[in-house]
């Protein structure tokens, strides 16, 4: 049987959040038990380093290296303290972003040593590996505009808001190579129409990838 | 010029602490700007990261690989907000442990892959690596016994504590062995002396390491 671990990746406003949530819906109805989770976080230890990443005044200004670093602590924990043993208990995983993230981000974006970035990956896997990854493939600009378009609280900005057009450009791209070169494990899903279309062809991949370990 | 940089190695209770300020205070005498660092920790993002570390509930019973990412990145920090400026600087840097405690530690000690050890310390060092490490060499029984005879606050324990006698006689000897092979710069410190003998030969060691280089 293979894992039943499945993740979403894509750039900002791809539709990640409202795909998984669907997805996790059509699992229930099935009578399937689900865990969605996201990263940082989802540990006591992950949800300490998201706020380290995210909020706290003391990660202003981090290095590449330790933010890659802590991520990647991040990942370890959550792989040996929940997927493993949701998986071996044969629970369904969709983690909202995982380690392609870190490849295309701080590899492929920010330019961090591909082969490092991949040995560090290793490492904080464990050989824990998603069986289908679905990568909701946004044009650049397209993202760039929904990010720029999302309500958030007066005053709250975000390090994406920052990034110029060709970093999203690098992303997006970075996700392409990454799918071409994964084909049977990553899937190019277009992103750019309806909900419920897109949903449809998730589905689709969702019955490939576990065909026979759906009841 | 050599970078003016001396880590502290050894086990528990080899007198790291008493000597690192023996020598700060030599180097003071001398007119000298010398500062003192201790892992983890020395940048808000390091002690944060120390924090979970040593003492947040969130931190209990994590895994040792999220363990050592964590350590790397707040080392990554330090190298780079402290560490590198400095020594551009001219100034004298004393770090008690550094990336051998890694080596020792996590990889010889607890077993975590030696090959990719050594990746994840060369990504957080990024090149900056001491130019004296003195490791003070005590018998691992002589170790455990300073350590166990440790004062602590009631009711305060030590992870260390509760290692048994073989962990000691493993870090022992996983320091003699990275010793062996790096001896340009690895000095070994007989340790198991009176504080004044040891300081000494460590004298001895840093004048050699920087000759020409100490007015």
């Amino acid at each position: 049987m293979k894992p039943r671990f499945i993740t979403f990746e894509g750039s900002e406003g791809c539709g990640k959040t409202t795909q998984i949530s669907l997805l996790a819906d059509w699992f229930k109805q099935r009578g399937q038990t689900v865990t969605c989770l996201r990263e940082p976080g989802a540990t006591p230890l992950g949800e300490a380093v998201r706020h380290l990443l995210k909020h706290d005044p003391a990660g202003h200004g981090m290095a590449a290296e330790s933010e890659l670093l802590l991520f990647t602590a991040s990942r370890a924990e959550l792989v040996r303290k929940v997927i493993q043993p949701a998986l071996t208990a044969g629970r369904w995983i969709i983690c909202d972003r995982f380690h392609d993230s870190t490849t295309v981000y701080q590899s492929i974006a920010r330019g961090l040593d591909r082969l490092t970035v991949s040995v560090i990956n290793d490492f904080a896997l464990g050989g824990t590996v998603p069986t289908l990854t679905l990568f909701l493939d946004l044009p650049a600009a397209e993202s760039r505009a929904r990010m720029l378009r999302r309500p958030r609280p007066v005053g709250q900005t975000d390090r994406m808001e920052n990034e110029p057009p060709e970093f999203y450009e690098k992303v997006t791209n970075g996700y392409r190579q990454l799918a071409d070169s994964e084909p049977s494990r990553i899937k190019r899903i277009d992103a750019d129409g309806d909900k419920r279309t897109v949903f449809e062809k998730i589905l689709s991949e969702v019955k490939n990838a576990f065909h026979g370990q759906l009841d």
